[in-house]
């Protein structure tokens, strides 16, 4: 006879595998689910934040600003979210890089003006570690900003 | 004496109008509202839709692109809301202004190509008939954008 | 004896030889005394308006938006003063020259999105005929923003 | 018997409530008002200004350019105002935060180049501390654009 109980797992495993191998890119639900997660945290640090994210190929597929954020705030966290998918690194990393006498100095004009070089953005990982989004969040402080952005990066892991 | 439940009854409809006069501005859990109710109807059409929502000023506060809508719907959404917001008409009114020969032809390139003059934009009005803010929807045909709109301009009532 | 009537007269057309040498910009006193009455003349049209005035190198040295104006009219008060200036003309004469067909079409595309083709611009002229600057009014439909170039343009002959 | 000269003191306090909670945005003739008063400051101390407001939606709705100011100092005037209102703070509180090593170090290149981080931009408070428009000036020193600046920070409190 042969094993269900087996069969079962391998199917689920095989399901699993295609479903990870689909998710090259973050979908709308789950980036609203990070994004009200975030919402959350800002709230209790009293930072009311404009939240971005972007999928794999760096276009913003959601953006909400929380009431009384910054009007600024929606391009730079559009901006974080853009900079962290196309360059794959946090924008936090940015800032020593892109400093005069840093090795990427000037890389903050080499894209019309989308490179954000100050913490707040986040590149999103799938479980298998490819980027498959990105995540820019504007309002607070930079060190605010910075560990909002660190907060999405770890919450994001319970969330996929 | 005095009618002690005839002065609270005035009072009640005189913080009501207080309120009703701080609500110059969309609440961004209004947009979040409005914008289910379009996904959920654009799901129905087989419209794959990205929703963008902007405040009185027409800055964007919301957008959300369903999984699978075109890229170029983010801009177009966004530019959609803006143009409701900065000219105060649906942006189907523009299609025959804008039209060469109509009055208004040209319009869509004086803003730095952020006005839209297809359907698909509708503003939002308070109870008191002011635009608080506007919606913007991107991603089918221009028939199905405009009954989209339509339709949001119709469940916003029902919403505020 | 010398004629005092006669020199005094000559010293007068001296002085406002001058001041006309001197008045190759329109000044922003001048400016304002017009945007003051196109402002009046707008009010009792019903119609909220920005006006905007370019100096003769087509920057703009004034712009006033009238209460509850469009959002978008600001930019496009603007483009329609430059217009003036820099195509000397006023902008309802572009709005055959630059349709399809016409001898001019596609100069709405040339200068940045800064070209307007349809009414409410008109350059304004030194009382010796050279252009000093331009108007660009924007707010109510076609034939009002032009309705209103006009009335500028002959008002500003008793201001100057 | 009510006291009716009480329930009056308590209905002119609403209706002044109300009004205070309807100035959400700066009207026209208060930036005018404000504009006069600096231009008058900026000529006392030998400064060709640019002056521009905006309201609480970071839209400029004013704008004078004293005459022989910098051409430059147009965009100038209308990105300090732009700044303050969508970063809430003075713009000379940027000139350290934006500076290289500052945290903020990059912001100046996030809003398409609509962030100025020196002197001359204030934001512009209503009565009960909420931001209803900015103001910029540009035209002297740094030095000066912020003395400016900060007169209009005052001034502004006898206006409203």
């Amino acid at each position: 006879m042969y094993d269900k109980d087996k069969i079962d797992l391998i199917v689920k495993q095989v399901v699993d595998n295609v479903k990870n191998a689909n998710s090259g890119n973050i979908s709308l639900s789950l980036a609203l689910a990070l994004t009200e997660k975030v919402k959350q945290k800002a709230s209790e640090m009293g930072v009311k934040a404009v939240i971005a994210v972007a999928d794999a190929g760096a276009n913003t597929i959601s953006l909400q600003s929380m009431d009384g954020a910054y009007i600024a705030s929606a391009d730079i966290a559009v901006n974080k979210a853009f900079t962290v998918v196309s360059l794959k690194m946090p924008t936090k990393n940015l800032a020593s890089l892109a400093a005069p006498g840093g090795s990427l100095y000037g890389i903050q004009f080499t894209n019309g003006g989308k490179i954000v070089i100050f913490g707040g953005g986040v590149p999103l990982y799938s479980k298998d570690g490819r980027i498959i989004g990105g995540i820019g969040i504007s309002g607070g402080s930079a060190d605010q900003d910075t560990a909002l952005g660190d907060y999405a990066a770890e919450i994001f892991k319970t969330l996929i």
